[in-house]
């Protein structure tokens, strides 16, 4: 058995321990494209407003499609590692396209009603378990394009998101297994039109959710050990600079863990496949009266740690 | 202006030019596994039972897989019409292993109640407009696969239906250019876990519909001009060789020209997109007592000129 002073000195030993994880608190993965560089690439972004390590350049072999580099698991991610330390050329940010981090996964899950205080906005209680429902993956838009406004809808919403991308292909994951199948989060905008959401196709959520470009993400993976508790970071979203949306992934009624053992219950997680959490109160259908986003507006959805995706209304 | 003598031997002259597109009466495409051959690759399989060509032996030059062979566009078609009028070697059905025709789409498109007749079954009005909900692809299997029985639903139940490969990539597509977007048309099983889909889950039908296995898909893509009219065709399902579904796709609501026109709307269709196009009556729910499947069954569902798919049940 330690003593108090023992205990205190092993704390500090497995801290220490800990610091070398501590580069990867700027492991934040980008899809981009550039000038003079073929198609869509893999990069490091600099978590400090700083440019884009081209990954492909420092290592040709490495897949050039997040889904692809994700499928090849934990090789891939010690190369980044290794690009990490070395000092490489930087492509300053205003020559590079950020696309999504993810794009084209299988599956982008979406939980609905998942943060307590957003229900009680609602006035509807609590779920007793997640409520599942989906975007196609031809929604999902890089962190600065335009959100395209669809004539189809009069009554489109914002809702800021922390996405989880799996890392880790897996069925039946137990929720004290599921952090392994995590690769990490990125910030994501479910955008929504209510009027075909809540009132038409047979009230099936899907198309009122799925308009193309209705799935902004980024600007980064942030890989998981580069945040430390996903579900304490202040979670945010401004329409034309105003706050609309401000709360905390505390307030989340199921976990990363717990969603992940749910949604891995009924199929297959692949790599690449990413997870919208839910949203805090404060979108447009609920205010009195209801406020919808129209052509111009700028929306920008925000989390702690992870960084913020600006997206234009046209 | 023709007389009628003139105008019916323009027909003939017509239906002669025809008959050189009537090769493609056989153009039945498949993704399928060999002994002693490396992956899944595309082959050609014959509609009377025999055996398969494998086509990437024949142009190595082919992509492996369907979406991929798909976002190519003709000019691969052209290579697999050049297969058909070629003398070349066939493996023996017995040495293969058919996959579903397509997987790993962006997108399971499911179209509900969209059969007049299966309307009357749950006494519902026909609906005005398409009701779109979703499958995730990680739900595909083969057309000789098992079905797996989910421990978490005690209600699995059977629909057979006509499935429209998308070929084109489009946004916005009208009505009367929808087929030019089509590739062709294969059978599919929309598995369906009537309590998650009906009870469960906030009544969003989709978790009831995309447990793992509950798309079987085949046996092949019959491309467009195989098919004279997609409208016109048989379909049934068997269960333990018992007629459970018995109609026509004359039945659908909605065809495939006005259905590619009403998702278009609101997504981008890409090569290789799904779209199950609605059940015709006689499903296990709506019996009195309802019925549902249960392990050891064996499902054939079976659509005229495409084919048939047989599943069991473990």
């Amino acid at each position: 058995m330690l003593g108090s002073g023992g205990r205190r000195l092993l704390t500090t030993v497995l801290q220490a321990q800990r610091w070398p994880f501590q580069l990867s608190r700027d492991m934040r993965l980008v899809q981009f494209q550039a000038p003079r560089l073929t198609g869509p690439r893999l990069g490091l972004e600099s978590g400090d407003g700083g440019g884009v390590i081209d990954l492909n350049a420092f290592e040709p072999t490495l897949p050039k499609t997040m889904v692809e580099f994700l499928e090849q698991g934990e090789a891939t991610l010690s190369v980044v590692r290794r690009a990490l330390v070395t000092q490489l050329p930087v492509l300053p940010r205003s020559e590079v396209t950020f696309l999504a981090p993810v794009t084209r996964p299988d599956k982008v899950v979406c939980v609905g009603m998942n943060y307590a205080d957003h229900c009680r906005e609602q006035n509807v209680p609590v779920p007793k378990e997640p409520i599942i429902f989906s975007k196609f993956a031809s929604a999902i838009v890089g962190p600065y394009d335009d959100i395209i406004l669809p004539p189809e809808s009069q009554e489109v919403d914002w809702e800021v998101e922390l996405a989880v991308v799996i890392g880790k292909r897996g069925k039946y994951i137990k929720a004290a297994d599921a952090m392994a199948h995590v690769a990490g989060f990125t910030v994501a905008h479910d955008v929504s039109a209510r009027d075909w959401q809540m009132r038409r196709n047979g009230k099936q959520w899907l198309l009122g959710k799925t308009f193309d470009t209705f799935c902004p993400l980024g600007p980064a993976l942030v890989t998981k050990d580069s945040v430390p508790d996903p579900h304490n970071l202040k979670i945010c979203c401004r329409v034309n600079g105003e706050v609309v949306q401000s709360s905390n992934t505390n307030q989340m009624v199921f976990k990363t863990e717990e969603l992940i053992a749910w949604v891995s219950q009924f199929v297959t997680l692949y790599p690449g496949d990413i997870i919208l959490t839910g949203t805090p109160p404060g979108v447009g259908v609920f205010r009195k009266p209801p406020v919808f986003l129209k052509k111009g507006d700028e929306v920008q959805c925000e989390i702690e740690e992870l960084g913020v995706i600006v997206n234009k209304v046209a």
